[in-house]
């Protein structure tokens, strides 16, 4: 069994309970620097500190996937929350789940993002690893540093079915 | 007075007493996702906690300033380091001086950074804000949310003078 995943086009609000979009549209802004800067301010909940996480800063550099892209897993980081912020401005894709203990491919929800859209992964929240749509896209990304193993991997079951994204 | 400042090229070996620089070339790799990601791991030491601070997360979108550009005062940040990544591959200059009490224009050191290179500038670091050298330059910065007043200026006096980059 295959499911057909259609992609929406990424915003704060149909975002708003896997995380945040990291943006300036729609964001508090305040001019400093004697007018010669806007601070676009607080726009993510990086939330590693339990147990003893600390914010990590690492560039991601992402290759594309054949297409059709066929999504047979996902994954959770129980300790930290987890933001990708694009370093070149291309458009990438999303996949994430509703929090629960179990994740099928009935339960995904898939977005577009754009190249000046950052996201932030809430802690524990089922999503796929990167997906890009061109070659070597980098993307700054704030996760947990710190003891205990933080990240788990759900493959899909034969009898639940992947899931493939329509572009 | 005005001192002339001269431009270096950055590296991580010249800027390694003032903080890091965010770039893969030199980092630790780890091939992660099925081999469709490199991770280049652990590039700045993100210090924002003491005194009950944490990680926040903004964009600054930068203007430039008239030429030639003149360094009339330094600031710094006593509870946490600040971090700038350009979210778009620009060049831009960095302004800093030796830690102390005292700052002044002889004190600076000037930077040329290329746009695939960020900045991680330790707590308590003088440095000059944001220097674009074109319009609408945006970066994604770290620095520290919390309790506590955590920016002072030094405005140098007229006995210093000012300073006085050479592109």
């Amino acid at each position: 069994m295959v499911f057909e995943l259609k992609l929406q086009k990424l915003t704060r609000g149909n975002f708003s309970s896997f995380g945040e979009v990291i943006e300036t549209d729609g964001a508090e802004r305040i001019m400093i620097n004697e007018g010669t800067t806007e601070r676009f301010h607080d726009l993510a909940n990086i939330d590693v500190e339990s147990d003893d996480g600390h914010t990590l800063v690492n560039i991601f550099r992402g290759q594309p996937r054949p297409q059709p892209i066929e999504i047979k897993m996902m994954e959770r980081h129980p300790l930290g929350s987890q933001a990708f912020i694009p370093l070149q401005n291309k458009p990438y894709l999303i996949v994430v789940a509703p929090f629960g203990d179990r994740v099928g491919p009935q339960d995904l929800h898939a977005f577009r993002a754009e190249g000046h859209q950052g996201v932030n992964y809430k802690r524990d929240l089922w999503h796929h690893p990167l997906l890009v749509l061109e070659n070597d896209h980098d993307f700054l990304v704030l996760d947990r540093g710190g003891p205990e193993e933080n990240c788990t991997e759900y493959w899909f079951t034969a009898a639940q079915g992947n899931a493939q994204i329509v572009l």
